[in-house]
């Protein structure tokens, strides 16, 4: 089984990704797409006139506040408008891809983090009211049952807090835990670069292989968003997964070329 | 089994209909839950500047007129509002809940009309490049394997087309057709009004039962959305559904008065 997470980063071609994994379910092979939604939140708050606002944690990290008003957006576009139009790309070309979020049947259930602290203008506070979680467990017997049933899943950001609340959460960290509870060969993170580089963007410094001991010196290099990839690749190895590949999803067969090794290989 | 079909109209309580479904659920029945996206597509559209459009066919039904645009707010606002934040309400009830559209697993096949011939002005003219389908099947198997393992599927009135063509349905037809395919003892329509009257508005001529042959004469009694149920009650009674209630959403216990036959019970 592969679990493949598709960003949706600019020059990604959700078509030809789509092309890919029809070519690879009719050879046979199971797979789970796990996709993101934040860049279309953005652009469709904005046009509700509730533009989006990220944080950033005392950790450095940067994530999108979620009010109740965001996630209800961010539920909207990640798993109305992305996630239905990625199941009829796939639909068109044959593969039976089936649109589920976390927080059905409760599939991926989440600690939200009802407060964050973060840092504004230098100064540290706590941010309340927060709708963003951390997945805390992935029912991989779910999943199971959808592919022997002959499906594609095709999996939403959002999970549930044990008081059933729906949770924004990260996409690369959320692939990475499906990839561990259906117990996944490899999970593969496409994105608009070529991989993971040692001096961002210089793409002559692309990493091509990680072995499994070097992922913290690798999270130094990692800019943005690349650090969570790297947090998700360190989840996966740990729950099982043989094999994470950060590779290029703007290529013309951008998954034949990450299982051909192109990209970062991590293992 | 019971099939829910909830409508979106104003004082229709998503709460207290919830509430119903997770005491019914707790007693052991099985529930399937349809819902409709009509009014919340008007608003959403609206806000992002390509406002709902209703078009009237030559035999008077009046329906929206789905161009790819509209498709797709209505894919975001029904398969991702509408429905996660009602799959959000049953969990928080203790409902284990399962969003789908009838597009995941091509649950729901329609024929899609690709060309209406609509009245406008007196004139008639055909329209075409609209995505709205008729539903032609609906995969009962699958709804009933994820019944099986405990879920309860709440379901978005969107199918595919046999090209893989997303398509907006009639969620009361819609509710009829998945009654017909798990083979449910009931189907309960749930509305902003106590049932199908006489003469309509007033609720002193509620009809309170129809014998399966008094469903052509009920047609000429109901009043715009109305007629569509009455003709998912012709649909439903046809595949071996043993009783249709018309019910009032309104209530406090929504549910539990049409299973005692309050509305219009057809059988």
């Amino acid at each position: 089984m592969i679990v493949v997470k598709i960003g949706g980063a600019q020059g990604v071609s959700l078509d030809l990704i789509s092309q890919d994994i029809a070519s690879l379910t009719q050879q046979g092979q199971k797979v789970v797409v796990v996709h993101g939604g934040s860049a279309e939140t953005n652009e469709i708050s904005e046009k509700l006139g509730h533009p989006a606002r990220f944080v950033t944690s005392v950790s450095g990290f940067s994530s999108r506040y979620t009010d109740r008003q965001t996630l209800e957006i961010f539920a909207m576009v990640a798993n109305g408008r992305i996630n239905t139009l990625l199941v009829e790309c796939l639909q068109k070309k044959g593969v039976n891809a089936f649109g589920l979020c976390g927080v059905d049947g409760r599939v991926m259930e989440a600690h939200r983090k009802e407060a964050i602290r973060i840092v504004e203008n230098g100064k540290q506070r706590m941010l309340r009211d927060d709708y963003t979680g951390k997945i805390v467990s992935v029912n991989g017997v779910l999943l199971k049952m959808l592919i022997e049933a002959g499906l594609t899943p095709v999996v939403a950001p959002l999970a549930v807090s044990p008081e059933g609340d729906a949770v924004n959460v990260d996409a690369d960290r959320a692939a990475a835990m499906v990839a561990g509870a259906i117990g996944a060969e490899q999970l593969i993170l496409l994105t608009n670069v070529p991989g993971l580089m040692r001096d961002f963007p210089d793409e002559g410094t692309l990493i091509p292989h990680i072995p499994r001991g070097g992922l913290e010196q690798a999270l130094s290099f990692a800019e943005g968003r690349m650090k969570k990839k790297v947090l998700g690749a360190s989840e996966a190895l740990d729950q099982g997964v043989t094999k994470v590949i950060f590779a290029d999803g703007r290529t013309a067969h951008p998954l034949f070329d990450a299982i051909a090794g192109k990209g970062t290989v991590i293992s």
